[in-house]
């Protein structure tokens, strides 16, 4: 299902060479103005081919908003928004899976689609489905920050080169800003240069390379969120896997919780004035599936691009022999850097239900 | 939200130290025939105190089924089991949350419900409330049975000890029945005493000890899950995040995938006679969200026990001060071992909506 | 499915000569004092027998609180009750349905659960099964009352002998008060006498006879609900027709206004002080799905009891011939009396679902 | 919320004089082969001004798929698609509702959304939205055609006009094919011409009329359909009131029922060859939720128009104060023949989500 959320609702649509792709959000509160300006903004720090330029507007890929919305505000219908597909398929030319791409899931989709799923491009399974991801996000993210509540994501490496960790007891609206209006987010931007270093040597290599990215919440108030399964961790996840590449998540502390004793990772509460927070926070914001007011903090694993040009073993399904298979075309050698926005997206589509599930929406 | 699941939902419901604890599970296929000795054998991998007796019988903490069962055999309505608490409140005392235990959701707890939530032996927040997720787990897992689909879970690392992995793409009947029978679940059994001096150490220090565990799910049929949000990742997290102490879940290569290049991290498909598999399995079996028939694996990271009797700093909620705090009583200064069941009953919940979401069960 | 809601869920279990039956619910607000007094004189108004005495107290079925309430205050987690029955299944006798008995889900649900559901007394879908949904219906009115929001039904027919309707635009506090305390509620009294003759009759002859309730929920605000598909109206139909032999439901004016002229049907806005409000009410306090403000009011039609003594013909499915039935024992020959409550408790819990979607509970 | 179902959900969304309005489908099942004839002659059936030309195409009103299909089959992906509107709202004027039209949304969904929904021409809860509704209907119908599984409506009654009613246990496919290819359907075509002279007075008095329509599903598999709250009746009503103007539904015998004795209501069984039928049909196909494999027959209430030229008295939501209002503009004195189409399509959404429940898709 490419459908998502309770009191916020989102339904995901389109595949990779279709004619339009698009996103319907259900249940968002009216009233709510959008500047239209920050939401191509986050597309195109999304959008392929753009880190370099930074250029605020998408000369193509600009999403036509068919309802929800009248004098830039929500009307509280369910917004829909169309991407029209320029990349389109040509003709009625055959959908015959014959050699399925290692790490991509055309073999799976076959499957599950019984061959009648749409193979151009990834069809629904591309990333470019990641688009009305964000376009759904930057409207959470306008009306969270009504509230305060700011969503910045970096890469937290490449390969092996690491940027700085997130300070997660105290994150800066400045930093925020930095990184939420930035293609190549990084705290510690000397890591920029080693890290395209990086991409560019795979690129050479005719490979890919992988990265994780590391995602703050700040601003939400304690009590939000519920025991159980619809913990904010849970909730949280449930989206973000949603994200294809993503074969991970932790939040806070994480796995390496997991090699710490207890009074190493239990953080001390503490009064400051009259908030009660935390000195530190290995629990990422979240004790029990529920906000403690700190920075809800996760990081995800993002695997490497699986289209690489190299020739890989894989298997003919029409002749059930198996084969080689060199892709072509070109394909960014790694997607963290545009994984960035999608995931803050994610965040924020988590977080608008996470406060309407507690009425604080 | 204590409910989980669409085609099979469970609702979840008790306190620590109120008049009992169960679980309702909701549209399970009629006429299986469920093994009770099976239950109790997994409750009692999970129970506290179990671990080196190994009883196959629980003395107390008998589950008793109200209905959904005759002759053993599931009816087709609800499934409600109720285990009643022998440690229960005494009288109507105060319920006023003071000192806030860190790492605990006493604090998370008291806002979200405005101290109205019963905070004796953590309430709905404590661990005792996987139980029920173990009885239903069980009854989920022998319906899988039925279809050859297996789940296994063991300790993968307890502090800075660590297990051997799976072997992703090789995983015996006979490993599964040795993990699914013994409290302490191991691959490499000579690792049982460095773990267990880990955790004597920890004790000995009233402090704790956190650790990680590696599941596995063989068996799935290919073209099970759907992309997007209910891909099987999405799925298996948002009831894994259920289970209190639960700080992060990585599949297949997971986090390590994240420093991989994409020529090490793809997994070759050939044909093993006219089944399609892969030669490693980084993927954990899910490419889009969707099984590939192979082995579906995942680690999750399992925080330290909260509950240490060191002297910690905390706040003092009534008076507004910061102040410090000793939790007495024994406490368990390793949970993992126990979290092994629990960890397999939520993948076998999850297992069983995947495949009823795509007419498989 | 047996659970129902989004906001608030209910789980309901438990066959009619089972264990136990009971309800779980989940998501309550935290912090709502309740009455028990008042839940067990609900539960009394449904249990069987106790038309004439109106005792407020149950003998037996007393429901046991097992979770989400302490010092008679929900806690927020989930709230679970179980009713034991006494009148149990006598061992491990055969489960073959024979001859479905006509107008009961003996054949269907036969042909639901392959045969494997237990049809002792009608099993989950006896109407035993009401008594849950009258107290989770019980303690969402208690929470709907400190916002002064009241619910109350009427005998509003039985056979062809009418009750007087509802004043659409005034309802008193008196008339409710009245109502929901009467084992027989009914607003001109004097069709007491008439309706109970009716009734006598069914009896003597072996037959039964049914009904229509019609519902009145006072105070909603305006503004609740949303359009389409979570409208006041589908919200509440959709639990109301899991209650046994409700086969119609009508809001407002219903099906006579589908007879009505435009400009009879439509109800005019006046202001009332600086409330708006409707001189009639034919649309029933609804207008595209969302509350108007006005009494929101509806009518149910409660079919015969299909448990008659007169022999019916049937099928042997054993033998696969026609054949015929007699039923014995003692049943009720109307039911619309005790249908009363447990439409109001259907209404009630829908209200606090309506409430919450828009974040007024 | 307007998103609708489980297995396969329905999310629509547009206003009536926005840029667009449409539906995602999300969950169909793939490799489904679409006869797109046939979904257009379903949407020219509900169109405005086509029931006297009847032709099969439509002009304007094309809806353009952009997703989820490829040549002619459904991918298994989201289908999304879009009717662009071309009455649309003539800039960026002022959008405050002052005088609130009697029987329409236009006061609850302004306090529902704090004035800031669109109002042109009813927004979000015109009658136009159901366009969408009958799109996603005809692409369902046609999945349950490849079972045999059909469905059709008629005008049962318009004012005091009633048409016959279905033979409730033998509708024949001729009489489906004729029903469902006109735009004036009706069993007894005599009644056509008294009717559409109840309508013609109505529009010259300046006035409007409601009527009812019923609606047959024939060829559902027994045993389909869950207990309590997914019973047929739930699952078909919290869909078909989500339809303006819907004020009330039955299912078989209905509200007639209630006034009937258990020995009249009771449907016989008997063994037609090796199936077990019932020789009336007063349970409507349905018993305990769950199907009988008799046809599911239901009747829906139509209120008249609330938009009459007639002047009516009103409210001044500015001065707060008593007004007059007269409606101007053409519209349909009578919508039941339109709403026939739209009530299959509900009938068709709430079928495809009953069978895949039952795991029978």
């Amino acid at each position: 299902m490419s459908s998502w959320g309770n009191a916020i609702k989102i339904s995901v649509f389109g595949e990779s060479h279709g004619k339009g792709i698009g996103v319907v959000i259900d249940g968002l509160p009216a009233g709510k103005k959008l500047d239209m300006d920050k939401i191509y903004l986050q597309m195109s720090r999304r959008a392929p081919g753009k880190d370099k330029t930074a250029t605020p507007r998408l000369e193509k890929d600009i999403p036509e908003i068919l309802s929800g919305i009248l004098d830039n505000t929500t009307t509280g219908a369910p917004l829909c928004t169309v991407i029209k597909n320029t990349n389109t398929r040509s003709g009625d030319y055959g959908n015959i899976l014959t050699c399925p791409r290692p790490g991509h899931a055309d073999y799976t989709g076959s499957v599950r689609y019984g061959g009648f799923n749409d193979i151009s491009g990834g069809g629904h399974f591309s990333g470019r489905l990641t688009a009305p991801i964000v376009f759904a996000g930057s409207v959470c993210r306008q009306i969270l920050e009504e509230k305060n509540i700011q969503i910045a994501a970096h890469i937290a490496s490449i390969g092996s080169i690491n940027d700085e960790r997130f300070d997660p007891v105290n994150i800066s609206a400045e930093l925020i800003q930095r990184l939420t209006s930035s293609t190549f987010s990084l705290i510690d931007t000397s890591k920029e240069e080693p890290m395209r270093d990086v991409v560019e040597n795979c690129r050479k290599q005719l490979d890919s390379v992988g990265g994780t990215v590391e995602c703050a919440i700040t601003g939400l108030p304690a009590g939000a969120g519920s025991p159980m399964f619809y913990g904010v961790e849970g909730v949280i996840s449930s989206i973000v896997f949603g994200i294809p590449a993503v074969k991970g998540i932790e939040f806070g502390a994480g796995f390496a919780a997991a090699a710490m004793k207890g009074s190493e990772n239990n953080d001390e509460f503490y009064f400051d004035g009259d908030t009660v927070k935390t000195r530190t926070n290995n629990h990422g914001g979240i004790l029990g599936g529920i906000t403690s007011g700190m920075p809800v903090i996760f990081r995800t694993a993002i695997k490497p691009t699986p289209s690489i040009s190299q020739e890989q073993k894989t298997v003919d399904l029409t002749t059930h022999t198996n084969t080689t298979l060199s892709i072509h075309g070109r394909h960014d050698p790694c997607i963290v850097p545009r994984a960035v926005p999608v995931i803050e997206a994610a965040a924020a589509i988590a977080a608008v239900n996470i406060l309407a599930d507690v009425s604080l929406l």
